[in-house]
């Protein structure tokens, strides 16, 4: 299924109207469904599918890689039907928390029927040794165009990358930043790469950071800025919050430990 | 409750990491409830939270604003219990939708439980003479800045906009783009002001597109790009879709129409 298109349009520059084409992405209906039940329809990009498959199930509680038998990718006229197969023990444990759930709920945040859940306290970051430098912080951010394609063509999508032992080795785009996320760390777990950073080309905001922590990231590198919130969360988990960042400096807001080298020893 | 609020943290910019702080926007959990049962959790700025009842249970179908007898803002310690009193005729509607949806469902685009409603076609614009130069276009996002106060403190905040007859007369701002044109329509329907353009900071994906023509919009102004999927569904509504509007220059994607002038007739 293609990921962007030609689409006719007229420019208005310098005070004519021309017309023209300009490449979009493609954005389409993926509905997740486990063991024959739609758990929930997203839009999204249509690319690195199994990927989103494993990181959504992940990441929003659902099942961990082994507890996944398989994946089928299913082509409709509407858009995609994504049925994944968990095991025994995980399609138990699904339908119970299918049953769980008093009916329509789940809008805006996947799943989710309450404010409590919505809060969650992220899991605490595992500890490990991982740091970079600032150098290297600002290094991966200057690295990310190169990994964007579909942004390249479209100036309109986001992409999730992973840095590990000094170089960007994963990266994933969609038109939706929580299904770049998704999509990149489905791949990392399936591929797994040890302890590094996820880099990100959009804003922060507390699921992202929840994300990030079911993951295991130690730190987390956003183009953009956070919420309050995203910062709470991430101070709470134990994860490295850096954000604004560009290839000239960037703000860290939460466990600076993580930056390394003697650059880092100037705090003024 | 709290939009905003400075955060530590600490800054790297030439060869110097610095201690310091930056405002950022809060983001709570919102409960959208109907005569008490929960339909929805949003992570939202917690400001035009009357607006976003109205807007939200417009552009998601539940109800209009004359079927809307009252909405009480509930803060709790988890966040904001949005309680949503129906008129008896929707109520009863509302419950029968609640009990068609068989279990979870609806995660990612609201109350949606199948491929075939996520594309579901938006309603037609209705016929009417609105009409803008391309020097109105551009002047629009050119005066979106002063609109934004919560960005203009945080750099982080979506902004939906309406312009009519000249000038921006309402705007809204919120950490999500939907939330932002929910409540911007929600302030809208409660105080109609005539046909006009909405004026949004963000991408524009389908779903942005559907919430423009259950309000009614004919024009539809976005500073980033849309998706290939958001202006297929503007040229079978009949939306005039302009993106990429800048003070120096726009894309008209579909039914350029609407932009009227001597200007739009230089078409090369």
């Amino acid at each position: 299924m293609e990921t962007r298109r030609p689409l006719p349009r007229l420019s208005f520059q310098a005070g004519a109207l021309r017309a023209g084409s300009r490449v979009l992405p493609a954005e389409v209906a993926v509905a997740l469904s486990y063991n024959g039940s739609t758990h929930a329809v997203m839009m999204a990009t249509p690319a690195d599918l199994v990927d989103f498959a494993y990181g959504f199930s992940l990441t929003e509680g659902i099942a961990t890689p082994d507890e996944i038998a398989s994946v089928d990718v299913v082509e409709t006229a509407q858009g995609i039907d994504l049925q994944i197969w968990l095991t025994e023990a995980a399609a138990a444990r699904q339908a119970k928390r299918r049953r769980s759930m008093a009916g329509p709920v789940g809008c805006g945040l996947c799943g989710i029927d309450s404010l409590e859940e919505a809060l969650r306290l992220p899991r605490p970051i595992a500890p490990s040794d991982f740091a970079l430098t600032p150098a290297q912080v600002m290094q991966a951010v200057a690295d990310l165009p190169a990994h964007q394609p579909l942004h390249d063509a479209t100036r309109a999508a986001h992409c999730a990358a992973f840095w590990t032992a000094g170089a960007i080795v994963a990266a994933r785009e969609d038109v939706g930043r929580h299904n770049a996320l998704d999509k990149l760390i489905g791949s990392l777990i399936r591929t797994p790469r040890g302890p590094g950073a996820l880099v990100l080309t959009c804003r922060t905001s507390i699921d992202m950071v929840q994300k990030a922590c079911v993951f295991g990231a130690p730190v987390l590198i956003a183009v953009s800025a956070p919420t309050a919130t995203a910062v709470d969360a991430a101070e709470a988990a134990g994860l490295t919050l850096i954000a604004l960042a560009r290839p000239d400096g960037f703000e860290c807001f939460t466990h600076p430990h993580r930056i390394a080298s003697s650059e880092a020893a100037h705090v003024a």
